[in-house]
């Protein structure tokens, strides 16, 4: 398999929502492994030569291994990936924003054809390997990472200690490595304005809730990322079920304050959805920020019945294919803010067409 | 023919754009005449019986006249019309607010099929006869009234000195007792910011400048009602062709920006009215100034070729069919103002859907 088959299409295997529970309100769920190498420093304090060798290790663990997720696997260095292409990923959400600036040698990703696995190399950590998969499914998200990172595991040294479990680069990453996260989507909570008890509850279990693309980004269209923040003292399992029942509690409010909204303000309701929809197929300029605001009232409106026709799976790909790179990539050129703008909004109103009966 | 024909049907002669040249900026226009009977008080000093005497005799020369336009007419006292009917007639543009408040029965109106004559009794003066036609046709108003005028002068006394011309209840229209007036759509002026430097020099010529419904009221969606202050020492043919000329000066002033307008930001412009269109299609609550303000951008976007398939007739329809009296008569029953913005977001969808191919 190819990375560039990735790249030139939009479709990664999250935004697959038909094959997910729960996927009216859980967008995607993914889990992430952090692995370290044995008597390696850790990647800021790497050097190019050193870092290389990093990277051969894990080539060379990936080509003895039979293991049919890792033979499905390309792997790259970010030398040999353009921008253009890294950024792609990131929208894709298969790797972080920082790793997309790197274009180093020995920075890199090993991915699958769907995205459904996307392992960055010296990211923060030696090895980051993640799982991605659409709806409410991180024990699923969990078991094709264990089965992963057992197979490397004969291959490569990790850095394990008895006592504390995987050493990784960030403390607050220490025991299992896992991080383990659902991204939301929770209009009806935001509109009747019970998000902010909801966060702080979800705080004092242990979680964080963060913006679209992780850390240090805002919440754009009521799209919500919830994750653990504790990875020592807790099995891996524990943490996947305890996230699992937090965000089930959530998708039961969510789904009641919805079904209580339609039932006292239908018109308002309807109205927001229309006025979304209706700006969305008719504009002509439209910045990124705008559009998720919009897609966001589309979605209820999907989700509620209210639209008709348009599928779950064509809104997921347009939260990605409207961020800057896939407009960019489409267009095949660079091209300045306002001409994305623009851009976009003729890529929204054609995918509305293509998907809508 | 009866007044019930007109109440029950939105058309009036004024919203036929077809018939009426520049009509895709001058969306009507309007000449009125004022004229009172010899020896009796204005209608401000007018107790019942006195102004019923009025009436009778306007009715008594409307009887004997065997003159076309006159057989064309139906007579109607206020008494004997509800309040929601003279709204309807308001909201027409036929009737000034204050006289559609009026139940007494000496008040009163004159008016043919189409809306095109429209005779008030005993508003202001004793008789206002008024024309109305779709674009830029003064003349034309002022040539029929003059026919109507000189008909009903053959039965009436009318209050008339030599030096002073017609007499009149308000001194600002004595004289020829003639307001012409055109409704004007400048959007383009509006965006780019000219208009107040244009109705400054309106001004300046003797003009006036006023909202939709005439005195007091706002200028809402971008159009503007434009008037003569002077009615005494110039002839009402000097008066037309003033306003005429000055009219046409706007017209090709806003014309040229409009041009500019598409060349300069043809995006943005696209951008305004595919979202104003979006809007009025999709929303399901609108408030009568919301939908003016994109009833506005939609009718730029016909005239500019941007929206296809939309008649200028069907946008003059809906400035009209939208109001709160024309809602309540189209729904048959009174209504609440937030079930009236539900209902105008009904009837704008279902205009649009029905004039467009």
């Amino acid at each position: 398999m190819s990375i560039h088959d990735l790249l030139n299409q939009n479709f990664v295997a999250w935004m697959d929502a038909e094959k997910g529970p729960a996927s009216d309100i859980v967008i995607s769920s993914r889990v992430r492994l952090a692995r370290n190498l044995r008597l390696v420093p850790f990647p800021h304090l790497l050097d190019e030569k050193r870092g290389n060798q990093v990277v051969e290790e894990i080539r060379k663990a990936w080509k003895k291994s039979g293991y049919h997720e890792l033979l499905a696997m390309d792997l790259v260095t970010f030398n040999e990936l353009p921008l253009l292409d890294r950024k792609i990923l990131m929208e894709k959400h298969l790797i972080s924003p920082e790793h997309s600036e790197a274009s180093a040698s020995f920075k890199g990703i090993m991915v699958n054809k769907d995205g459904s696995l996307a392992f960055m190399i010296n990211e923060e950590d030696h090895l980051r390997l993640q799982c991605f998969l659409p709806g409410l499914q991180l024990m699923e998200c969990y078991n094709r990472l264990q089965g992963v990172d057992d197979e490397l595991e004969k291959y490569l040294d990790y850095a394990f200690d008895e006592k504390r479990g995987y050493l990784t680069s960030c403390p607050t990453n220490v025991g299992t490595g896992m991080r383990a996260s659902v991204m939301l989507h929770l209009p009806a909570l935001a509109i009747s304005g019970q998000l902010n008890r909801i966060f702080q509850n979800v705080n004092q279990l242990g979680m964080t809730v963060r913006g679209l693309y992780g850390e240090n980004t805002d919440a754009v269209g009521n799209f919500y990322q919830l994750s653990n923040q504790i990875t020592l003292g807790q099995t891996e399992e524990d943490i996947i079920n305890n996230l699992t029942g937090i965000t089930e509690q959530i998708v039961e409010q969510e789904r009641l304050t919805r079904e209580r909204l339609l039932k006292e303000m239908p018109y308002q309701i309807e109205d927001r959805i229309g006025r979304a929809y209706g700006i969305l197929t008719n504009a002509r300029v439209m910045t990124s920020n705008e559009a998720m605001l919009h897609l966001s009232d589309v979605r209820l409106g999907v989700d509620l019945g209210i639209i008709k026709g348009l599928k779950p799976f064509a809104l997921n790909e347009l939260i990605v294919a409207l961020r800057p790179a896939h407009l960019q990539k489409k267009a095949g050129k660079e091209m300045e803010p306002f001409e994305r703008d623009v851009k976009r909004a003729e890529v929204i109103k054609e995918k509305l067409a293509r998907y809508q009966k």
